[in-house]
């Protein structure tokens, strides 16, 4: 049974495919929209669109553009080390940590169980930019997940094949954690990758 | 600084707007329209435009609409008591309760505060309607708030004044909270438990 208008009943259904939001979230966010003032919904849904249509992936490191080459790219004062990521947001996020090199963003990990396989990936495009593009190291920045190890794993090899110096992110107890709630695997990784003072 | 392209921080900025929505969920559901394909988001912005442009308040009682006269007030075998609420997603929530009669929408709660005054509500077209619509008995159903109990206390007088019968949902109501968090079964206690005043 329907409570809502049938286009309202609509929106809300595909509001709750966003992601993190239930049902009653998305009942709120539909009467905010219907509250809120014509010409900033109007703009909204302007720049959903301009959104799809206009940002593409970088052709160079899969980063989110809208050049053909993402500003990153074509910033010539980046450093010669190239982070490989899984996705667009962990680039962010390592943008924001300060890291200063260059970028490649895999699309996400090599998964047997869900067929995603190296040539899913931007694993090929990786491999052809680095024989063109000399940089002094790469940094594996996958997930410490079972995938995202695999993932590393797979690209060390290729990179140690092509004799080109590789690193991958440091593993171990994350700054401001108490050992009483990491997990098991954590606190291993973490004696293991200990550091002598 | 911007590690995203403008058009993607300008919709991250817009996102942010919603209820309940911070920085980070407004990004990870940026990543969810950009991923997704595109006809799915078209059809998502499209739906905002439609609703936005398409959906008005009914004339007579001010619940979303996408006719003149929405489809409670057209509906001939609702029960003539007529339900009092602020907002149109406490009518849902009442309608969800198992309520058969007929709603007026509010439009919020006389706030002195916020300079919200009666005739800044639909009251006086409330006040009308009772002169021409006759009515079994009224159900205030503000919210236990301060605002919500003046503006009960408001519309009571009047009431009185025009010899109309008038209850407000009592048992049920935790007091300070609003209408919108409580579970449906307590409402439905609210409006089994409504106390003559």
């Amino acid at each position: 049974m329907n409570y809502y208008p049938e286009k309202v009943e609509k929106l809300i259904e595909k509001l709750i495919k966003f992601p993190g939001i239930g049902p009653r979230s998305a009942e709120r966010i539909t009467h905010y929209i219907i509250s809120e003032k014509e010409d900033i919904i109007l703009s909204l849904a302007e720049n959903l669109i301009s959104v799809k249509k206009e940002v593409h992936l970088c052709k160079k490191c899969f980063n989110l553009s809208e050049s053909e080459v993402c500003s990153i790219c074509r910033d010539e004062k980046r450093e010669r080390t190239l982070c490989v990521v899984e996705e667009v947001k962990d680039l962010v996020l390592i943008e924001k940590a300060g890291f200063k090199g260059l970028y490649h963003v895999l699309g996400g990990s090599i998964s047997p169980l869900e067929k995603i396989s190296p040539d899913k990936l931007t694993i090929p495009q990786l491999i052809e930019r680095l024989k063109e593009e000399p940089v002094q190291e790469v940094i594996i920045a996958t997930n410490p997940t079972p995938e995202g190890e695999n993932t590393a794993t797979y690209i060390s090899e290729i990179l140690k094949g092509m004799g080109i110096k590789h690193s991958r992110l440091g593993c171990g107890l994350p700054v401001g954690a108490e050992i009483e709630y990491v997990g098991t695997q954590t606190l291993k990784r973490a004696i293991e990758e200990r550091k002598a003072l």
